[in-house]
């Protein structure tokens, strides 16, 4: 692609007269001389200059010594760039129902492809535009909205219902019960989980994430919500909007997450907490009471972040805290009968 | 369902006159007219009587100012019900032997569902009554009881074997090799791990599990056991009956997990452990040593839960502590001179 | 086989005249008459003598009481042995290609089994000797190497490259998209994930992994290196040659693992992070800082070995070290008067 035409594409000014062909896209590390790369902000100037790069996008008032293109956003305009690098969706999923799906007689599917081996149940429904993966399996009366896209093994179970532009990466499982029992007199008894997952607009999951149907009523992700790999959400769990949760966190059954929260990875939340809206979690953290909108918090149990950081530092202070204690000890015992005890 | 039908199915008495048709289940919250929901016990009974619920199940002695049933155990009354409103087995997994089935020659196979796209291997079983969703791999030799349901995309590596009324969820992976190398001249040298995978009656395992197999011998999950989604379980661990471990908990191999033990979610068990009977282990914890029967841990390294509460709450305490610390050190060090030292 | 059989394939020295034929491989505690079980060195010689074995294998100077052979290393041996009871593989893989595989045209596939209901895209190429169970997805121009093992559900999405005698696990997803996100003003913008996964020779990932293509460029496993079940590797991230990562470890963007590098399960490494060579993590630690190489950590935040435990010690003194520190104040203020403050 000409560097004019990526101007033209993300809303640039071209630099000085040069117009180079790119072909591909790196990290200003890695960058060639067929390479756009991007410089972030002022701060990257260093590295900037020292890229092999053939042309890059830069901040207003950044000298790049080479072919460039200014933009307020250099970051978002080389995402712009890196989706006309993403192979063809048409070579990935090509158009059409596979002759090998099976796809029920009551189903209802207007997707704009469907890979080999699918399976689509009674009753289900998948929307225009949708693309599904090999080895897909969408149940009976599942619903999947228009323009969405489903990797190859994914598994929406009955009922399941994901709204539009929705993308589910591979091996995914929604709808999956519940982990309820009963006490019973033969060891634990099996809760049915008859509700169901309700999955919003522009939510994204990642591979191999887990989200539990409810035991009655919704398992909810709301609108625009952003699951990392191997994150699990369990049954009646309703996240907010906009969400974005890093990967192999889990999140115990019956919590309810407010929009704009943020997760590190490995988080933990029990269950039946209250997590308010734009809460910040570090990765690792273990959060075992409710959180209240703004907070941002770190460790186990979970504190906010100032107080965190006070006890990690403290913390490494101890053993020689216990050795002065000690002194201290000795001291007072020492002074003691001098003072007539 | 009428009310009074619910009253014969869950052994109730009915409260009134009033028999209304129900079509829904939900908690009280959530509940509408058309919905039973249930009153656990008297402690929710102002939940119960805000609830918009058409009839609730009560324990002896609430007023529900409704339609109601009286049972002893509200809860389980209500299990019972949610298991009508569960979708017909027949719709989710239809009768018969899909005709894209791979079965070879020399398996059994009497089950009463297989869905699309499975294969079985040269001299497996599969039991009868025993329902498999699409795309489920049944290995060579390997043994699924009578009654069972394995959920799509489940893998039953060679050689396992599985008991009866076992229920899989998605994805779930039984039989992967375990983790286990012997340094050698050029890298680690994978030792073959030619054990098997033997789950118990009545075992349910929840969504993206792993069982690995054994070394020798065999990894063991004891019956009435429920694992939750996500738990990774190494090669020759041992669980025993009636356990309960929750979400993203990783065991160790060779551990041995006595009978009745329950994990909270995200649980660490280190490596050729013993842990006793009725054990309860809190969410995160790890770990590291033996631990007696009837023991409650929480906490890294886990502790028996009273010193790990204690140590937590004087966590919070040490930072100031260590201002103390100081303070009393600086009036020691200006007490110094006049006790003559 | 016969005890002098399995002496010549682990050049060893038979012990005495008995020649017995073994039918199988177990432990020293679950052995019987027809299995081989070993006795890895000399701390473990009563384990030895008390086994029902009908042979063992054991280092020089250990006196069996039984058929044995003599070998330097014992489990090593034991492992070549374990080798011959494995299943044929060409039971577990059929050779040849399924009639159900959907092979694009313009695939190069020269592998020696691809089973039932496999997909390989376009321009994709899977090497000599290779076997992929069933329901394997090698996705468009992904490039499969010699003498591998894909496990049944694997997927390798577009454009990813395994070296040659790599084993993948059952459900393992490799070259998901990372998880890259800008803000924007409706909510968060996908960063288009361009670049692939590169796996090295003799690889082995567990099941249920996941490992994220790069952002631009390639997300690394370096040759020789071992993946537990679970393992997550984000987008960017580099891993060294002959590593070990255990469990659920989960491994976030662009971080750099040297070469040997172990680590424990369910460990946590942040971000932009430099792990150097043979460094040490023990299970459930949280990397948050760069870690030099051959450095051993533990805890959270990840800590040296040393101090770790001097903080875990400490911190089961650390409740009554407060009591003492209480009253170690309560004598100085009684003191106070006395000295005239």
């Amino acid at each position: 692609m000409r560097l004019s035409d990526i101007a033209a594409l993300v809303g640039g000014r071209l630099l000085g007269d040069a117009d180079p062909e790119l072909t591909g896209a790196a990290s200003l590390a890695e960058a060639g001389p067929g390479d756009l790369s991007f410089v972030a902000d002022a701060r990257r100037a260093a590295e900037g200059a020292a890229s092999a790069a053939g042309a890059l996008l830069v901040p207003p008032g950044l000298d790049p010594g080479r072919p460039a293109i200014v933009v307020d956003r250099p970051y978002e305009a080389f995402a712009q760039f890196l989706a006309r690098l993403a192979p063809d969706p048409d070579r990935l999923y090509p158009p059409g129902v596979h002759p090998t799906d099976v796809v029920d007689a009551t189903a209802v599917v207007a997707a704009a492809a469907i890979g080999p081996y699918c399976v689509v149940g009674a009753g289900a429904v998948v929307g225009a535009g949708t693309r599904l993966g090999p080895h897909v399996v969408v149940g009976s009366d599942a619903n999947v909205g228009r323009d969405c896209v489903l990797h190859a093994h994914v598994v929406v179970r009955e009922g399941c219902r994901l709204g539009d532009r929705v993308i589910v990466h591979a091996g995914t499982v929604v709808g999956a019960d519940g982990f309820g029992y009963l006490p019973g007199p033969h060891g634990q008894v099996k809760i049915p989980q008859v509700g169901i997952v309700e999955i919003g607009d522009d939510v994204e999951l990642g591979a191999l994430v887990t989200i539990d149907r409810a035991t009655t009523g919704r398992t909810v992700i709301g609108a625009g919500s952003k699951l990392d790999n191997q994150v699990h959400v369990a049954h009646n769990v309703r996240i907010g909007r906009c969400c974005a949760i890093s990967a192999q966190t889990g999140i115990a059954g019956s919590s309810v997450i407010g929009d704009g929260v943020v997760t590190g990875g490995q988080v933990g939340i029990a269950d039946h907490l209250v997590i308010g809206d734009g809460v910040r979690i570090g990765a690792q953290a273990g959060v075992i009471k409710d959180v209240p909108a703004g907070a941002t918090l770190f460790g186990y149990p979970a504190l906010d972040f100032h107080e965190s950081f006070r006890i990690t530092a403290a913390l490494r202070r101890l053993p020689a805290a216990l050795g002065r204690l000690r002194a201290l000890e000795g001291r007072a015992a020492t002074d003691a009968p001098k003072r007539g005890k």
